[in-house]
C-alpha cells in the first residue's frame, strides 16, 4: 500500500483535530481509498508542551525542517498571512501538495498560489478554507460544472448567525448576544473580524472568484454590531429574520460582492439558518436554486474538510490539474 | 485544445436537454476546462422525427454503430434496465467511459458494472442518477471522504413531496394533489413507481452503497398512496408536516434502509423542503448534520449533472480511478 506522509504546520485547534480524526479515520481510509496517510512532523510554537496522544518526537519548531523533509504533502494549519504565505511558497517550490484552511491567504493571494502551484505540477486544496465541512469548492469546481452559476448567497459567518438567533429567539440585545456567543465558545474575546463582516468577506471572495473570476468591480462589507433588538422584532412582526448574508453576482465587467444584514421573508431558504449553522444559496441557470448546509466551524468539521483534500490528492498523486 | 467526442443514447427529456445546454455552455467549458466537448452521434427510435436545432445527420437508430463508433464517452440516457444495461456493459468493454443517469441500472447491477469499468480501466460518472442537479454523489464520495457517515435521510422522490406539500398547504385529499401533479408535469400518467416508494428506494440503494457499502441487511419500502388529508391536519395541529423519507444508516453487519411517510416537527430540516424539491440531510461524526437541496429532477439540472461528469472525465481522460 503507498504510504502518503504529511508534513502539519500548526497543531491548534484544527491541527489537533485533524490529527485525532485521521487516528480515528486511518484504517478506513486504507481499507476504501487504498492508501496509508500518516502525518510525519508537526510545527509547534513549543515543543515541549504536553499533547496527550501525540507522539513528541513529531515535534518540531523549525517550518523549514518540516517543509524540506520530503513529506508527500503539506498541511497549513498556522493561519495569518505572512509565515503563512511563505511555507505555502516554499513547499509549493519543493514540488509538495499543499492543504490549507487560511481563507485570509487565499483571498489575500490565492491567484499568485494557484499560478506557483500550477508551474510545479502541484495541487492546492483548500475545501476547509470556507464553510467547514460543508463541500461546497467541490460543489463550485466539480459538481456544478456544467452550469453557469448566476448567483451566491449566503450565510458565512456562523459567529454572526448564532448572534442574530439568539437576539430572534432570546429577545436579547446585540451586546448580551455576543457575550453568550463568547461563553459558549462560538466568538473569540476579539470578535472584530466575524461581527465586522471581514471573516465573511474573505470567504465570498474565494467563492465569488471560484465562480466569476477575479474581476471585483464592486465590494461592499457591513457587519452586525449596530443590529438592534428593536430591529429584530420589527422584522419578527413582519414576519421576517434578520440575516447577515453575503452575495456574490455576475455584473458588467467582472463580480460583484455585497456583505450586509438582510431582512428576509420567513420562507426564504436562509431565514431557516439557526444558530452557528452556515448555508449558501447557488442560483444555476439550469439547476435553479440549490442550497448547502452545515456547520461551517469548528475543530473537527474544518479538519473533516482538511482530511478529504488530503485524500484526493494522496489517491492520485500524478494528477496534474490543480485543484482550482 | 483537445477534442472530446461524446456518444449520445437517447433523445427523450434529460437528452434533449443535455444537447441544448452542451450548445449554450461549450464555449465556457473551452475556455474554463480547455477540452472540447463534442455529441458526434445521437441514438434515436425515429431518425426522421423532427427536432429542431439538431443536425439529424447526429441520428442513428442502431446503438451499436454508436458504441463502436470509437467515441471518448457514452451517455447512456436510454432509461429501463436490459437495453441500457447492454449498451453500457459494451461501451465498457469497448474501454469507453460511460456517464448515465440510471437509478434502476445501478441500483440492480451497479456493483458489477463498477468492477467491469475497473478492469476496463475507465469510468463511469453517474451524479445524475440521484437527485438531478445536487451534486450528492460527490460530496458522498470526495466531499466527506474524510468522516465516517452515521446516517444518511432524504426527500428523494419530488413527485412524493409535491404531492404531500399540496395535499397540506392546499387542504386537498391525495387523488386530487396527484392529478394536480400530473396536470403540472410533476407525476407521470402511471404514478406508480413515484407514489410506491420504489423510486426513493432505487436512489436510497446507490446512496446507502456509497456510504456503508453493499450489505443490505434490511429494506422497508413504503408509499404515500394512503396519506389522507385528515392525517395531514392532524400533524399540522402538532406543528408538524408529513414528508416521505428514505433513511440509510449503519446496522450490524451492513445498512439498513428505509422509506417510508413520516411526521417531522415543523423544526426538523427536512420539513422545510416544499413542492417538488428534494433535499439530503447527511451525518456524520465529525461534520455532524450536513443538508443538500434542490430541484432533484427536470430536464435541465439532470442534464447539468450528467455535463459536469462529462466535463469532469473529459478533462483527466488518464485517470484510471472509476468515479466510486
Amino acid at each position: 500500500m503507498r504510504r502518503i506522509n504529511i508534513g502539519l504546520l500548526g497543531c491548534g485547534t484544527v491541527g489537533r483535530g485533524f490529527v485525532d480524526l485521521l487516528a480515528r479515520e486511518r484504517e478506513r481510509i486504507r481499507g476504501r481509498d487504498g492508501v496509508d496517510i500518516a502525518v510525519r512532523r508537526i510545527l509547534v510554537r513549543d515543543a515541549g508542551k504536553s499533547r496527550p496522544g501525540i507522539d513528541p518526537a513529531l515535534f518540531s519548531t523549525s517550518a523549514i525542517d518540516i517543509i524540506d523533509d520530503g513529506c508527500d504533502i503539506i498541511v497549513e494549519l498556522v493561519g495569518g498571512i505572512h509565515s503563512a504565505g511563505a511555507f505555502v511558497r516554499r513547499a509549493l517550490a519543493n514540488g509538495r501538495h499543499v492543504v490549507t484552511a487560511n481563507k485570509a491567504l487565499l483571498a489575500e493571494a490565492g491567484r499568485e498560489l494557484f499560478a506557483t502551484a500550477e508551474r510545479n505540477h502541484v495541487r492546492i486544496g483548500f475545501e476547509a478554507s470556507v464553510c467547514g465541512g460543508i463541500p461546497i469548492i467541490r460543489a463550485l469546481r466539480h459538481g456544478l460544472a456544467g452550469d453557469r452559476i448566476e448567483s451566491i448567497s449566503g450565510i458565512l459567518n456562523g459567529t454572526c448567525n448564532y448572534i442574530l438567533t439568539r437576539m430572534e429567539q432570546d429577545d436579547l440585545e446585540f451586546d448580551d448576544a455576543l457575550r453568550l456567543a463568547q461563553e459558549r465558545g462560538f466568538a473569540e474575546a476579539d470578535p472584530s473580524l466575524d461581527v465586522g463582516g471581514d471573516d465573511a468577506a474573505q470567504k465570498l471572495r474565494i467563492l465569488g472568484e471560484l465562480a466569476f473570476g477575479p474581476q471585483v468591480v464592486r465590494m461592499r462589507v457591513h457587519g452586525i454590531a449596530d443590529v438592534t433588538r428593536a430591529e429584530v422584532e420589527q422584522a419578527r412582526a413582519r414576519r421576517g429574520v434578520v440575516r447577515h448574508v453575503a452575495t456574490a453576482r455576475r455584473a458588467a465587467g467582472g463580480v460583484e460582492m455585497r456583505v450586509e444584514r438582510r431582512e428576509l421573508p420567513e420562507f426564504h431558504p436562509l431565514a431557516a439558518v439557526r444558530d452557528e449553522n452556515n448555508a449558501i444559496v447557488v442560483r444555476g441557470r439550469a439547476v435553479g436554486e440549490m442550497m448547502f448546509q452545515g456547520k461551517g466551524a469548528g475543530s473537527l468539521p474544518t479538519a473533516a474538510a482538511v482530511l478529504s483534500d488530503v485524500i484526493e490528492i494522496a489517491s492520485e498523486p500524478n494528477r496534474t490539474r490543480v485543484l482550482t
